[in-house]
């Protein structure tokens, strides 16, 4: 077993490129309860599309692990994601107009795809530790994301629309679902990591990560005058 | 959409084999009582680590599914084989004196492989309705066959041993979960389905029916003393 | 068969966004050879990339085919670029004083990622005929962009730095794998398609298409000063 | 990088297997001639059958290997099996009045499709390494078993109609895929291998091994009176 956690030394080997998603103006906005409503409809809309592929993804760690306890975690995941996660994103847009059957119909957006077609396939050429390991920056980062939110002195909590959000990321059931996927990874390594294989986990970890940024981005562009596209 | 409805046109596309399935010599004893304890010890025992790679499948079939309906129904199959089936199988085998661990660390019989791997890599190189269709003789078998001889005036009722068993099956709860899978099969023909598709379709479907005759054949062949092997 | 081939359908059902991708700025450039050296050069050292996980496309293609036609089809395919195609890029690459090592070096950029993981995710989600669907924009798309341009009186033939580029795709060697790409589209068809699955094949190469075009748009950026990132 | 290749250490981890596969009866009457024509005959068919799933293993190679020399090599093998080792067997086959569509319209015998599905679908879920060691039994085996027999004074050189067959494999081109498959495990050890994963690896290469000893007894079988089936 690593002394140092997976996700530790993995997050250590991007510094820069981890704190450019966490740390991302979006979240900042979010935070402190400027970002733009816009802003965080397109990406919460565009975060249920995601969210169908992350599903998707856990269905193909369920076939992936090599133990029952892995196959348990994965399927709960994909069913919390199916279930619960969803739902609540329902909830959140029906405020907006938007029912279910409008964001099935929304277009992918080119971050949207990027992102989960990568973590899919990556999955799919490596086992089960590249999968997870692609899996972790929004697994993990969303939780980390959360607590240090909420905990923040300087986020605005009082009329921040933006705090059920924050709230769902840095309550305690979704920070046990991140120390259980971190907890995961070491039981994985253990299994099938080795030195050899750090540096291409670690890009997997960086690319992922940098893919995480750039959704947060497309959230900010939706509201920006000057927009890409 | 089919007149008729695809399982059934798969099923008569090779009835003779899904007599020797559902009809085979291992039900009959099921059905009568008749079954040695070491035929059902060695069937259930590998139907354990039989499951264990059908929940993979399911995990498969999350992935490849396209609607958020065929995704739910796959992730509540695997939970289901994960939390509930593979839990009644290790109650039964405790009152054999064998636990959990002990079933993990069985060898799998060739038929167990042989089929597993068949419906998993058919479910790879195809897409969802081949997965699905190499599911099916499995999924649906079991519910008709529990329904068929729970029904049967001939089944031993009283005393037979496996009473729970046939009970499991022919109950409300499976055979529900069986209707859901005829129902999907029907969606996923309808989306994904073509004339030129079935003949390709109902040779899985042969195949698949066969590899579970030969399931059934190994648990009879274990209290066999002219066993194989 | 369809009475019209299947690449036509398809391509008529997103005429826009095929003329956007066939007729793209970088294709007019690289006909009247006014296109910026530094937009070709990053356009082709990331179709290096690119080509690395087309080459891995094709061997997925061996893996799902069904006939030993398509196998063999795709074996040649796979052994095209990893032997010749990827060979002439890094010829080309050497004239820049760029080396093979250079260019399996260079970060991938976000448009070849979303592009090659997008293909090779939907060949992996769905069967042989989801996947050549995905492949067709480029496979066919560049044979019929090199045919177009190499008849076009308007192309700058004498001292266009383009024209061996032009010269590959229009000459009869490419010009017959992209016609036997289009009759195993209409093999694939007649084997696996339906009416029902062309409205999900036509989003797929859609898709694709756009995705091609955003590659263009990523060599034109690279040149440009006020590129997006 | 191991001081053992890690062929031999997989190789001795299972010795009485390996034994089991590379001495085996169908083995031992090749090399004295004495195996009877109806058992080379089914072997030969049901292989031709097995090298289309190979080629499919090859294919699934190229796309999950993740150098550009790793991919080579895997496509080289995958053109091989498709354009000259089947071609080979077609040749054997005409000897006895089977076209190459008598061939491939034969039934596939369970243990060709046990063997196949297992090397698919381990390649599937694990990563190239796994894949390659699900290989290494047929891919290596066969070039030991050639060289052995082609060595051993006690083989019938002359009049023994499988000379060819005995020739193929000892052969020097055969010997040097061999050797090339070995080192490519040496590579791919020290790239994804550690002490870890090692056991499970040796449950591969064990069961791999034992499904190509099957093979062998279902050549056998074909020729026995009391056949199984």
């Amino acid at each position: 077993m690593p002394e140092t956690a997976l996700f530790d030394r993995l997050k250590d080997s991007c510094a820069a490129d981890w704190r450019g998603y966490v740390e991302h103006a979006f979240v900042a906005k979010l935070a402190d309860g400027s970002l733009p409503e816009a802003a965080f409809r397109h990406y919460l809309a565009q975060d249920y599309l995601f969210l169908i592929h992350f599903a998707r993804a856990w269905g193909l760690a369920i076939y992936k692990s090599e133990t029952l306890e892995d196959m348990r975690q994965a399927a709960a995941a994909a069913t919390a994601i199916l279930d619960v996660e969803m739902g609540l994103h329902v909830e959140y847009c029906k405020g907006w107009g938007l029912t279910e059957a409008d964001l099935q119909a929304l277009p992918e957006a080119s971050e949207t795809m990027a992102y989960t077609r990568y973590v899919l396939e990556r999955g799919l050429a490596g086992d089960v530790l590249d999968l997870q390991v692609a899996l972790a920056p929004c697994v993990v980062g969303y939780g980390e994301i959360g607590a240090r939110i909420a905990a923040d002195p300087g986020t605005k909590q009082d009329g921040n629309p933006y705090r059920s959000w924050i709230a769902m990321y840095a309550g305690e059931e979704y920070q046990e679902v991140m120390r259980a996927a971190q907890a995961q990874l070491d039981r994985l390594w253990t299994a099938r990591g080795s030195d050899a294989r750090f540096a291409r986990l670690a890009a997997t970890f960086r690319d992922a990560t940098r893919l995480e940024a750039d959704f947060w981005q497309m959230g900010l562009d939706a509201a920006s005058p000057t927009a890409r596209r």
